[in-house]
């Protein structure tokens, strides 16, 4: 792996749910995680090794603190960290139950995330060495500042030749400032070089959709955006709550590299499991620099194992990954 | 839908449980909920937004003010709820795991309801302005002095002009009292119009069960109930104890109507889910008078999601039935 | 069933496991469990009613007398259960999920068993009045001392007349201590009248996999090892961690008795089946004396029911056991 | 009792407390609480028999749901509670340890109850036959719109001829939207009869301080606002986390009425301890209409008892407070 | 220790508390223990190292199965345990905190015990080589059967030559079944040899309260009962549910003797500390025969230790206890 | 602060604990934490914002991950720490209660860390830059490799010219290696500067102890060992297990320096109180140079407040301690 330095840019958000799976107003004891799609990529990263730093802000208080240390604890270096006295987003989780969706109850609103000043991070400073900038399409949702934040690091990210990756991650609970996504994030799109999904959450990627299929879609993007090379689409086909089927499939504008589709047969938490998918996306291409296709199955194979694991955080090493795509079945007790 | 008050009558249970689904003998730590047939009827009628009131007895003692605590909270009028200083009936319970069964055992001999005299509720009095009466055949079982208040309750309400339904619900542990259910039960039918299943654990019905046999089955029913309108079953096809079939069918005499069959793979808590069915029915032909489909797709979604939920309560909103029915999935997370 | 007095030796570790399925790194709550492959025969035996007693090793400390009163509570005699002031060996465990495998991370070295001097039983003290001997390959794993201590144990239950049965039970990450499997156990297996498995971990047995193979298999045990009476063979398929196929097979030199095979769909811990199947069939040896068909009928459905429950130990009863096999479907609830 | 009816205004809360009494950091399960100081004040007036009835907002997802469950279950009507889609406020508490105090991280900004309009709630309508308006000085400090809304329902009261109670509250993380509380309360005590304290926090009331200088404090307080008739002072004194004096004080203009001093040794929880004590005033005041030693004993008595119990509800019946006053020591075991 | 075999004849209960100290309706979560306090002797003796057997029946579900485990972990002799279908006798407590009381809820009305038969034991075939048999008052006061019962064999105790001891331990929730302890207690208490108390709860014993007093008290019984040799009081001081004081007296009809008096200041549980007061005067009439001093030391310092402990059951070794008696304080870790 | 470099070695423990503070044998869940005498110090100083780094050796399992983690977590700088296959030592702990003292089940014996080899780090770049040494007396009692690799550790600081402090940790239980530490640590001595206690667990000092005796017995230690300039000893006076007072004393040569006494009246947790007490005089001489009554201030109070947490680490941000010097009392909600 060559020398590299990531940085990525987002909101950290206190997950609470309610402890053992139960229904909001069926308990009273909440687990609180931290997560957030950028914070789980960066988690993801620094935990298979990658050096990532992460610009956020965090609140001066003690759970600002918790949360800081979570950043430590998985190796995101914590450098470009604000803290400050705003609020901290936090998220409400129920879990899903057979036939029976997820539930997610938003306090975001007026966090410090989406109330910084536009000119709150010193890029230059940040970008200093930095060889890869990802972003997500949750942040400029979440404000206008934010949006206009985004749009000033990516610019900047783009002057000093880095490689910039993008996760669409369309959420309809957001965007709530005045514009819409189609408006906003074109433009934020021009300048990025991987790019993940459209809308991920829609089921449009069957197994029996064709290759040609595939390359039309990322075509079709790249053409949009020139400077893409690599479109990356993962496929969720949701049997039931504990069922879903998960393929990961890249194009580079010349080949469709898909990978095994997984049953996921009984999933414990799939909230995350497309950050996992963006995480191994970018281990991928620095890891297997010309080969795509072990990009795309390592990508695939580490957010499928995702779904096996509570909380945002994908805990799983890169040895793990590698084993489950290598063996037919890695589910043998080791002893 | 039109002014309605919903009187049910029956005994409330303390249900305690292993936690973590652990077996008897493995955890010394009991999750307590509150149930009973007939309350589980009730608090998914006042959870939906129906007017419902629910006649029975708690122990004077702290937990008896839980129990009437716990009325409350889901919309249950307690005003014709007796406190004495007799027991409150428990039930242990023990979760089913793969091949194994779930166990029951019942500490309810002696309970301030199996003990209360005839005359302890002013029948006048809580069928005031009333239109409806739900009882179930786990009341007669419990005590010959239950079996009689069944009756003059039943009685009363026929007489005041009340709409009756009931749930036949045989328990082989109880009817212990000195008759069987085939000497009591066909007299406490006699004067009802809604009418669930015979013996709804056994599994007499199969998908393949043509429509022709539900109507033969429900038709037998009305000839033998001449007042009998509508008959439901529902029917529980048991693979293993983490994955059933389901279904719900609806006779009116004239027609047969069935709902979608859904597997019910990942099985939390079965308990409560032929009292989520028979609650499902009654707000059924509250909510869509005329239309008998609307009924029995809404008792069978309601009751499936059930499934998934921990506890004898169906803690899912009306919403969300809906949503099940209409939507080709539910189990997407709302974000 | 005749009068019997089984023996076994072992090792009798602790187990921790983080609670609720947790990862290691995920939590900071650890539930303990008493374990070890011949404890977990022994309390199996116990819990059945069978007369059973284990000469193993414990600390003097208060965790050792927790272990000792494990095995009281499961009718495990304890009178050979010697207390020194050596460590108790431990086990971590971490639950598979999906297409991730179990983990098992021992921190068994330098236990007190594994120090036990070779003369540390008067073995004809306590194989008084016994009538079977029980050992498992894991014990001669774990240091040169436990071997010898295995090797004198065999001779003189042999000499004393009593059936031996063994589990070969391989674990890759033991017999560290000198000398390999294949050059210790032959000799060990010379005077054994029961076997199960060669590495039964190894999935060579399918459903495909016609009788006379495993005839032929059996055949091959007992012309190596000519007091061996009869061979068992449980068979595992591992679809996903949470999904196994689960046969029990038997050759008692003429014929194939094979039981029906599970489909274990939801497993809650695959820990301690084999030891549970080995259990069984020593059980069913004593209880269905001339009928091996009975006999590894249940020794299956016992450890097939085992991979329901959590911890080493099959907490199971043995009418649970029958109800299972009698029946078509064990898992309704009985109420 | 005379026919009354009593009517609060205030903002719910939910508190996440570690659970276990574990510090921010170490834990991360919460148990959460609903809380708020008039709140408190309902919901144990409701507890103690009292008809009381609370104007506040509430979110219209399921958290906000369980939040007004919470209000039934304690018998808070609920008829003039607003839904809508504004976020509930939180509040993080730790507990106190010893020389370690107790710490509070409020994220209340922006809660729907600070954003409501002026002409939120109708007080013709909620004032309907009530006799009793609580409010504290928490509900103005918390915005600009909450203090212009409390004038306004004050006015009102006053208007209708209400008896109106008031608690200083007085929180300096609090009042951060413009004015200080010496800027808006006096206008808003003006037309208030029962008046509790002035900074209670401030523990300026010594077991030593005269009835005289009482006196002297209370009726400087009547000569500011004539309207006031009773003056109540709750004197904590802190020796440790654990250890808290406790005595109540009560000026009628006339007389001064002291509690006896309770020494609170193992202090499990003193949020809620004021409230609870306001609300044992304003039920000493009805129950004990001439008698004020009753009612200061009896507030003083409930709210230590208080301190002995988790969360911010007195879970505490009146039998209880009266049997803790006439009895030389409460803490027998019943049996 | 001379040859000793000792027979206990009581109720077991299963024990339900909310867990972490909540009051009754603040957690739905129950801890278990089972107790009882002829159980609780019975556990302490074993633990001690006596020989014990306990005459008592158990339901033959799984949680009488459960507690059958529970007397054999502690070493108790469960040959003389009946299992029938009657129900097991349940009691729910709450923890006091500060100056709020303890609560106990009984719901063993019905018990397996309460309806035992008057010759359901074969009292000749129990008593065989026994040598002493205890019994309390809580026994004849739970049926008109158990009192029958208990007269049956302490009449075949004292002609089989066994010695006899008896704690009174009245229980005023107790006794409803038609004759009052004062009609009952004194015919029962003629034939035993070592009593302890009158009204063991009423506190009135006091640390000022000369030696003159307690030897007049004792020597009171002693005229009344010719039969009994000593005489034992443990006397508490409640200073709040959280501090009491506590102290054993012991007369002999010579001399009285008294140990240190405890100041017991962070409570964990009260519940049977009596009973562990109990086991260690039979412990100390063991096994310091002659020496009263020491014995009337042992019981008091193990049952002061008692209040430190969760649960009925003493848990805590002889070494324990003798290490408290001779070390100034206990309390350091050992490391 | 003048630029630093804080280098500790030491071994690091997992802990394990009860939960809920059970007894051994009461409980099946244990709450781990990292431990160690020197982990302590560590983590309290990287806590307070010091820079400190940690020679150690720690599995490369997935547990040693998590202690790995758990160093970065509160900036324990980890560069220094070794990975091998070894193991991690334990320990398992019960909570003292009343008069019942604390237990620990040491389970360190063959610890990677005891099994070191004496050249294992590489001093010369371990202390490139720095500016502090510390260690205490466990190391060497650990094992002959652990105690020749403290040596090595000195004699390397010592050349390089750091300042050298120690804490002497006596713990009877170590000390197994074949040499006693009377014969080790003098010479271990010589080279230190700054030294903590003599045997700080025996209680002998008391309050009434005058300022002489203190500077005697400092004075007789800097006598024996002429570079050591600083004295400090913690005095702990043991009332019972949940009361001890705490006192810090530093002695330069000149005077003597005596910090407050404190009533620790409801402690949670001691465990690591010596250690925190280390850390703070450390911090102490970094933070306030020239003024070393701050110091023994700051030493004593961040250790009382240790005596609060649960856990080894002292959870205790540097404004705690300042704030708790500073007021009369700490023990206030902040709100």
């Amino acid at each position: 792996m060559k020398e590299h330095k990531i940085i990525t840019l987002g909101e950290v958000l206190m997950r609470l749910s309610p402890i053992r799976n139960k229904r909001f107003g069926q308990s009273n004891e909440y687990e609180s995680f931290f997560g957030g799609a950028e914070l789980n990529v960066a988690a993801s990263l620094g935990n298979f090794g990658l050096n990532v730093s992460m610009a956020t802000v965090l609140p001066s208080h003690e759970i600002g603190k918790e949360a800081l240390n979570y950043l430590k604890r998985y190796d995101v270096n914590t450098t470009h960290v604000i803290r400050n006295n705003d609020r901290l987003g936090i998220y409400f989780t129920e879990a899903a139950s057979m036939q029976r969706g997820g539930k997610v109850i938003y306090d975001r609103a007026f966090s410090g995330f989406s109330q910084l000043a536009i000119d709150s991070f010193d890029w230059n400073d940040i970008f200093q060495d930095a060889t890869w900038f990802h972003w997500s399409g949750i942040t400029p949702a979440v404000s206008k500042n934010a949006a206009l934040l985004t749009k000033v690091a990516i610019e900047k990210a783009y002057e000093k030749g880095l490689r910039i990756s993008m996760d669409y991650n369309y959420r309809s609970k957001l965007w709530q400032w005045g514009k819409s996504h189609e408006e906003v994030m074109p433009e934020l799109m021009e300048k990025c070089h991987v790019m993940s999904g459209i809308h991920p959450d829609v089921d449009l990627l069957k197994e029996e959709v064709s290759d040609l299929d595939f390359a039309l879609s990322g075509q079709d993007m790249m053409n949009k955006y020139p400077h893409c090379k690599v479109v990356v689409f993962s496929s969720r086909g949701v049997i039931s709550a504990n069922h879903h089927t998960w393929q990961g499939v890249l194009y580079d504008g010349k080949k469709v590299y898909r990978s095994k589709q997984y049953q996921l047969t009984h999933i414990v938490d799939r909230i995350g499991g497309g950050d996992a998918f963006m995480a191994g996306v970018i281990y991928g291409l620095h890891e297997y620099e010309g080969n795509l296709q072990s990009c795309i199955d390592f990508a695939t194979a580490a957010s499928a194992l995702k779904h096996g694991i509570d909380g945002d955080f994908n805990a799983i090493t890169k040895e793990e990954v590698v084993q489950m795509i290598t063996s037919d079945n890695g589910s043998k007790v080791e002893r």
